[in-house]
């Protein structure tokens, strides 16, 4: 553990967190996301919840100003229906965190398994709501004098 | 996931409470435990409570019933004292769990660092409590048939 | 070996089967299938049954109820007929365990090689029978609380 | 699979069995056996019998003739008693493959840790008998021509 | 060593025999052949000649009767010729262990390097003679009783 | 890089300091020290200056409060002295950091280095000052909220 | 550290850049770029700036004298500006070590990350300014005798 | 394969007796021989005999002069005796390549197994003699012009 | 060191040059060519030249007599010219050592960087000679009696 | 190769010597010594000469002046005798390039053993000299600014 940052980060995603550059984009994926299918950096954080990991990274990690869509969930697949809070639990993390405080986009669900496909990583979470799957993408990190 | 199994339990945990056999003991370390210093084969568990981890794992984890210790926590150190709170709530989740329902012991901290050197394994949970540490001594698994 | 979990599944299968996600595959591999050919990550269970694989299997893992076809055998070549009872047995198995008692598939030999090449792993079985092969599809699995 | 050589022998198995010198020495450990406590080559066999390993080793593996007690299991824990019928499965399956036919030593717990530690290897079977541990001891394999 | 097994088979080539699935194929190369240039598992075995690796192999191993053709030899480059009795001497070999007996096939040199490079492994024989490689494929594993 | 942590953190320091727990120690190393007679863990930061490195890690790294001499130099050989200023200029970047603010300790040479050996990590830095060396003992980690 | 080269650069780094061929580069990275997303071999040089490395590789690495253009950098994205002093500090240094010293050439954003792809290495700096990366192609080394 | 070196060398084996300096010891262990329990270092011949290796390992390894004794086999265990032919069929070998042509000298068994234990490594060949291992005790090599 | 065989080859170029089959290439590379970037089996031989590389291999290596071409350098690049003496002095360690004493071929240099892609090994050495590169092919072995 | 640097340094021998710190030690073995029976950490520097490897390490390796004895060579066995030229000419090297320009010692053969085993390297030169092998203390490494 380290003062100022969120016990429930490990030591391994701290790591990845800051080996990231500015573009590269990191999923926190939902207890039932197949990570190993698309991705061969998988970081394990089994039992903790995606609104709880995003408070975590947010106040270390940029989002990408370049980017109108820096935060992106998966679109409900013709016929599902998102889960009415997981969103707004999300944005309400977000704009506490960022300033810039971007719109959640969604992307359609092949469309979003390529985007995984190309992350720099893939957070296997415990959080077991629908649809709950994020991408974050790193902006230009403000140095810190 | 699985089914019936509780999702914190992460894979390399869930295969680590399979492979240890009877006397073998493992500890649930609070996260200011000095985890790699007591052990080669430390399972991160950021972020999570012991009593949730106990919580979990004890379902698929017997105690040992030839020891009559096979629960234990560590010794104030003289001039400190335990948290009121903390071993009652281990208790709680283990007379919930355990048929043999054993009574917590304590070792001292020497004696106990001691014993965490020979254990199988460190899970190092994000419990932040005092002398929360607590080792497990695995039994003799009942067959399921 | 852990309660209420069959001792039959070695530690690395049951690591295995809780890190696949929702959508991913299975094979249980007859001891005549060319297992390394397919796939990079092969779990040895030589001298189980599937059977008994299916039946220690089936109360942890989740059947995908979103494909009408989660469990998958090998079509007979031209010439060559399947053995009455092994579809018949798995069956046996599937309904025991599985509410959703999905019918079992079959798919074409080629086909069949091609969706093991995607699978999330292999386990060579040491079971003998003809067209004994049987792929699992994983579903969204229920929290247990 | 091979020819000959029974199918519940997996290949790691077969290759260490193959591996050992005259005088070496391997224990099938029962499924309670703490086997990484006292050895850093485990080779899994979970859901196998200690009898149906002996009746695939055996046609293999030659006892070592210049040892009286090339094969041990562990004395009983005063207080407690050997399960009757274990021993004597072991005899009956032994004397159908060896012509030496050796009798059946017994070991002091602590002496047969420490034996266990010096092993070439240990199988962690499945087998749930009560002191069902046994260590054989390779002798000098006669030439096959 | 181990009874029953000729000395000679290596514990990694036994292992590797053991591997192989229905179908799959191995090489015993001649100590000329470009063994790492098409594989990426050479198993060495200097010092061997393939007649002597055939006689130890074939007792264990099944040649494929499902395919016409289960063992093969590289066609003469135009302008170059067989060596008379390699051939012949690994025929006999083959009648004396093989039922099926099937007749030595010959592949085009190019089409052999492609099945090579397709193969579950290389065995890097001593065998100084001129076209002496040969491909086994193997069957299905008779089951030992 | 990650917002409000120095830049000059590697990834690498960053997880190492995460994981350490309370009473293990970390050495900053200047650059003519034995890094690798001492340790077997050691981070490279060439280049980089020791009170840069200490204003980079203390804001995240409490130092021990039950320890008295939780921050060590060596003490100069017989006939050599301390550089004046190095000392100085550790105890201000600790005043602005630590409100435990404590006494830097000094520890004769070959106990220094026994320390060492016994420490979690070693960082390799490109300072150049005489008996630059300075050991960090962590504390409890204050829990942010 | 060694006599006459500088001790910022890191042994990893030096032994690079020594392996490096004629015609092989290597890229600067700022403290933003995505180095992993480009590159599998990426040396970390946290804390320190593009100028300062490039005054310690210089003097040890002799510049393509066959391509006219051995040093690059990235043009600025249309609506963005080059930061005006980054380039001259780089002219600066090179200008002080190289004889040919060679006009500094801009690629386009996309080539860049081409060409940086191909790089035999990528050098992780916490350089933090604007379109500070920049290659370098190394020529034939002058012989020391 | 190389000219004018035996073909039954590996280049494993082969590396390995070019890396030996002088004084260190090589053992050409027999087939029954435990290479795994005295040797980390354990490089296969299986099939080979010990006479055939030391008529291709002499003309390329020097003997020991400096050391009266530099090849050793195991003495007779009482009640045991050695095979006449084993210790003369070295014998001519040896004297064939070695113009030192030392006698051989022969070391009480459990001597002899700690020489092994300092060995540089452990060949495990095919001979299956009767007290067939032997030790060869590197010279300085004369040097090739 | 190896009677008989030069000093100068390291154990791991003796071991590839002996692993090497007919018709697979070895570069001797200078001391500017970009190794790394086209082979990922680089052999270091620094300090070495090729004419006393040449020396020591061929007396070991047979040059292909199947292929007109078994010994190829690289073309010199239009406007430059090659070193009139390196040929020459290449020439002049063949004809002592082949029998066969094959003209050198010269290659187009992209045609010979393709070449490289696909030879067994790339040997790094000391050679600092314009257009000093030269390709070995193997043949096949004549065989040691 | 790098510009002022000797090319006959490998990659691997210039970050060696890079990373040792004050005190450290280094062997430069001859062609016989045994350096894998005295350290883990082996470079290869076949068919190099001591003195040329002196001639282009001592430029970048300060010896150490606080110990007396910083060079050292190994003291003539009992009968044996001392190479003439061997020692002037490494004197005549460390003259040209240490300031210091300490003398040579000489230690008696076991106690140099015992040295080796504490140093952080050993170089396998392809020197075939008697008493050739030469230990190198490293000192303070002079910063260049």
């Amino acid at each position: 553990m380290l003062k100022g940052i969120s016990p429930i980060l490990s030591p391994e995603l701290l790591a990845t967190l800051c080996r990231m550059g500015h573009g590269e984009e990191i999923l926190l994926a939902d207890g039932h996301f197949p990570a190993h299918e698309f991705s061969d950096t998988v970081i394990r954080a089994d039992g903790l919840s995606i609104p709880d990991l995003l408070d975590a990274i947010l106040p270390l990690f940029e989002l990408d100003a370049y980017d109108p869509a820096p935060v992106i969930t998966m679109e409900a697949v013709e016929g599902d229906s998102l889960a009415p809070t997981v969103e707004g639990s999300y944005a309400e993390v977000i704009a506490r965190h960022s300033e810039l405080n971007p719109k959640i986009s969604r992307l359609e669900r092949y469309a979003y398994y390529e985007r995984v496909r190309n992350a720099h990583a893939v957070v296997a979470t415990g959080d077991v709501n629908k649809y709950a799957n994020i991408i974050l993408k790193k902006g230009v990190t403000p140095i810190s004098s």
